[in-house]
């Protein structure tokens, strides 16, 4: 049984092609703008009260995939499912992004980390208690070489 | 544009419907298996060095969306997307859950809050630096009726 995913917006970054994209929002403070399409504008009423939120898109360069993949802040081949690598059966990306403002059917948003044009899926707000796990143990990246702190 | 996804597992559960399950996974203890597709098992390795996992899944019981919903948190209704409700143009969900234990092509996981069968889309290992917010705001959540807190 497939699902079939349709956009409901579109993400703007300053982010043409790859290079110079930071790996993960945490490090970066690039201002984005999500733009919902006209029909689902109304959805967006309440995230006001909301610091952060969850962008869902899809990952809609990347092809194909492989099980192992070197990922960008480790030198030794990790399983995919251990990584965050765009490469993925089902290309579906997550990002945690600072909420800055919202007009009509724009979200400003700081800390993004995905390609200028990238199709959006979802928006969910960021709840901690939900989301939230501060002391959680994070494997391989944690042991991470010190030249990849991923602060690009 | 459209996206086609495709399980690459299933989530086993102990709810077999909506009644009787937690909204959302920090108040449950429930133990679950996530059981991924033979072809994919291979993309599991290096999962054993973290505390917790996000799972993605399709609301695959879920049947169209409104783009206000009253939250089974709160008492008023508010946008879709200030909402975790399953209901949505996309019917894509998250869970943050802990990961117990990790053998061939299974992990047991607590704190799961799926209906048993859901389709599985993805595994992304949890990252304090990506995903970890412990000080968001977090809107309508955190001012709702006391009645309504959530733990099932």
């Amino acid at each position: 049984m497939n699902f079939v995913m349709t956009p409901i917006g579109v993400i703007r970054t300053p982010f043409s092609d790859k290079s110079g994209m930071p790996i993960q929002p945490r490090f970066s403070q690039a201002v984005g703008r999500v733009e919902v399409f006209e029909e689902y504008a109304a959805g967006l009423q309440d995230l006001e009260g909301f610091s952060h939120v969850i962008l869902i898109y899809a990952l809609h360069r990347s092809e194909g995939y492989s099980l192992r993949v070197k990922p960008f802040l480790d030198d030794v081949a990790r399983g995919l499912f251990a990584t965050r690598h765009p490469g993925r059966p089902n290309p579906i990306g997550l990002s945690t992004v600072r909420l800055l403002a919202w007009r009509d059917r724009a979200l400003e948003v700081e800390g993004i980390d995905v390609l200028d044009g990238t199709p959006l899926l979802d928006i969910k707000p960021y709840v901690p208690d939900f989301d939230a796990r501060p002391d959680a143990r994070a494997g391989w990246y944690e042991n991470r070489p010190p030249d990849k702190e991923g602060r690009s």
